[in-house]
């Protein structure tokens, strides 16, 4: 059961009304992170809720009660809950999306140089390239949008859609997103009537291809956990003429100790943290050498040729499989430009893993707080240690071989004519986890944008073309499952 | 030739005068490090030059010139060049002070837990512990001011003075003394009648007592260099999830490097620079045990007990007679408080080394550069090094055995009743190698304050009695000098 020629030809001949949609959505500046576009946030729910009331969806705005940033008390923006399609013959695909934004200067007019070519929150199409540039554009309201040109080509067609669906868009994504997994728990908690009763599989369109060229679907995130080191010695930041070489400098300390925790090449050094993760075997080897994701790739992401490896599926292991150890910086030392002769009286080291299955921030923490304390005593040092968790996730992987990627493969070989590479992600996206955890269902990642779309950075855009075969991807994704499921 | 108990007598009964004098110049803000208070000090210029030509010094204004600071050009104040008396048959002394004050934020008033106990520029005496507070007190208008009660009882008593006296007193010592080095250098090349001709010796009184107890003639001071070593990757910063494990971080190629510089005990790494210091023999070693500062008196300073040793000699000989290497901090790098999972693309680590002869800051470049460079090659990092001198001053000591030295004893042996500890201090007073160096005569540095004045902080403040007893010994000093020098 493919999708209709109808539909597919009602997407490509409605294109313009589509992209005029997005632009309205665009328009509207609902960043999540900044008290003053609160308002903005808010009303970019009414305008969404509105237009799935208007393709036949039965919503429910989920208020959240408030929240304090910025030192004020703000109202959470609601989670919008949206249902279509009750045939307990089909399929019940959950699709979540957000429509907040990430902030962004909007300096366009003032100084161009300081920030984005055109205004970010007005739709800007570059016709020669097809790039549409816009905060939103690609994180993630075309996605969004994306199911709502799905419905309305249904709507406008008479056709009937091949699967039950059940819509969660939040507007808290880019800031926090725990108001929505306590959503997501009190539903669950009630029971076999609670909202998301009845969900078979999960839908996420929240992330990119790996590169410009190929689709992909996502089967894995990391997850995290952040670690605060402190290393206190005297009760003041004292000179380094008058008590250089008098006594124990805490910077001296916590530099031995950050040195200890990874090597250049990645290896992290803390004992039982790569023990955890079992080596490839040849078949996944050689799934990461088939990735349409070369050296050169990574080369020009980052702008240097600086690949821990040669190898490319070394380095992509490295993203995807492996865990990983970022120094981040040190709280209280000496961070200006210029010289300062300080010894810092108490300096804080911050550092964070990225984690794979089967490593949780737990079974993560209770290696490095004991291995940390341990090189610490080896110092001889008087100064005092203290070692903070900062919070963390658990990492994500999914079964690709379940039928909701089985559907998404198919597809993604329909409307792009090729099979997409199957990945996993180097970050984390929480929600991913809420779903899989508390639904016990299936959960796929989606993509529609590229991996060049700058979701959080500035000129964020998205492809026009990625948008419409976007689209028919999306609709034609709820066929396959339709066929293959039922 | 001890002084007379006339001059002694005069000093104890006009202490009033002398301490309201004291408060005249403390209430000029003569902050020489903020271009707001650049007039404070041209009018503090004005104030000292008219006091000395009051009591019979012939002055000339050393006019600097301009400098930028903040932004601005300013003018720089000028050196104040004094001459009293010009007897071939007397020794010549140089006196050398400052009459520019640290800075302090003036938030006494909004809010004291930030700031100061009283107002900084208005010196406030604690009648009950004799403490006189005010921004320069001991730092050092108190010593100038010494020697101007020193000019006074002899012209009040119409007494000749012993010696020759010139006066050398600058305006921007807390900020770049080095207009002063240039004019100093720019007098000695005119040759034999240059300002400075005829000098015997020099004293210098702006450092404290090791303590609160024990007067001390101080003959050495560490040099220093400063360096920056940069390592840059990526062209932006990168996001830990994205990249982690996929590229060479910068930070962990840099922490790896800082933590090869120095051991927490303060033994520095780099080869060949410990080996440049000869280990003290038994004699002055001894010299070390002798001296009234403990083990206790550090840990009260640093208010820790964090000294790299429970050896007494050990850690005083740590800071003035062993080189030490301070690691500041690092620039480029996450030093906020919280968390971001960022991967910093350009960090640079600022570190310094306290240097003591035969070391100066160019053979101490010629090891540490080349050994970063080995370390990090070892590292097979694909990251880009550069490693830069942030300039530096070499280390100074006199020999204590001198004339100068031994009238300096004695007035203290004469005032205070006791030796004077002579010890050696960790950090550098660049004007002591200039004259040094350029006048080639001996120079003695003479504190008139305690160790605990708090010169560059909060609450700086001269006890009533360093002040008083401060300039008998001055005046002392000088008898003595004619005593043991004609």
């Amino acid at each position: 059961m493919p999708s209709s020629a109808d539909f597919l030809q009602y997407i490509d001949q409605h294109s313009q009304k589509f992209i005029d949609r997005l632009a309205e959505a665009v328009a509207i500046p609902s960043v999540s992170a900044d008290a003053a576009y609160r308002a903005d946030v808010i009303k970019m729910s009414g305008w969404l809720d509105n237009q799935l009331k208007g393709l036949g969806v039965e919503t429910r705005l989920a208020d959240l009660g408030t929240h304090v940033m910025d030192g004020q008390e703000l109202p959470l923006p609601p989670v919008i809950l949206g249902k279509i399609g009750n045939d307990p013959k089909k399929k019940t695909v959950l699709v979540y999306g957000h429509y907040d934004v990430q902030p962004t200067l909007r300096t366009f007019q003032a100084e161009k140089s300081d920030g984005w070519d055109t205004d970010p929150f007005v739709l800007t199409i570059d016709e020669k390239s097809g790039r549409m540039y816009g905060r939103g554009a690609t994180d993630d309201k075309g996605p969004v949008l994306g199911w709502l040109n799905v419905l309305e080509a249904h709507q406008a067609l008479g056709l009937e859609l091949p699967v039950n669906i059940r819509f969660c868009f939040e507007g808290m994504e880019e800031t926090d997103s725990d108001p929505l997994d306590r959503l997501i728990q009190s539903e669950v908690a009630k029971g076999s009537d609670n909202w998301f009763a009845g969900v078979d599989c999960v839908c996420i369109s929240d992330n990119y291809w790996l590169n410009t060229r190929t689709p992909c679907l996502t089967y894995g995130l990391r997850g995290i956990i952040g670690f605060k080191v402190t290393i206190s010695g005297p009760t003041r930041d004292l000179h380094s003429g008058g008590f250089g070489r008098m006594v124990h400098e805490p910077m001296t300390d916590l530099i031995y100790l950050m040195g200890k925790l990874v090597t250049p090449d990645g290896r992290i050094l803390i004992p039982g943290v790569e023990e955890m993760v079992a080596p490839p075997d040849a078949e996944e080897r050689e799934l990461y050498e088939k990735l349409d994701y070369t050296i050169q790739d990574v080369e020009e992401a980052v702008g240097a040729p600086i690949t821990i490896s040669n190898d490319k599926a070394t380095v992509l292991m490295g993203r995807m499989r492996m865990p990983s150890l970022s120094l981040h910086g040190i709280e209280g030392a000496f961070s200006g430009p210029g010289g300062k002769t300080v010894i810092p009286s108490t300096v804080s080291g911050k550092f964070s893993l990225r984690l794979v299955p089967p490593q949780t921030p737990e079974t993560i923490e209770k290696l490095v707080v004991p291995y940390l304390e341990q090189e610490f005593a080896k110092l001889n040092s008087k100064n005092k240690i203290k070692i903070e968790s900062m919070g963390g996730g658990k990492p994500w992987a999914a079964d690709y071989k379940h039928w909701n990627y089985e559907a998404a493969i198919r597809a993604t070989k329909a409307i792009y004519n090729r099979s997409p590479d199957l990945t996993r992600e180097g970050g984390s996206i929480p929600v991913t986890l809420s779903f899989s955890e508390s639904l016990g269902v299936n959960v796929l990642l989606l993509p529609m944008g590229r991996g060049d779309d700058g979701a959080h950075s500035t000129n964020e855009k998205l492809d026009r073309s990625n948008f419409i075969e976007g689209t028919k991807l999306l609709g034609t994704y709820l066929y396959e499952i339709a066929a293959i499921a039922t």
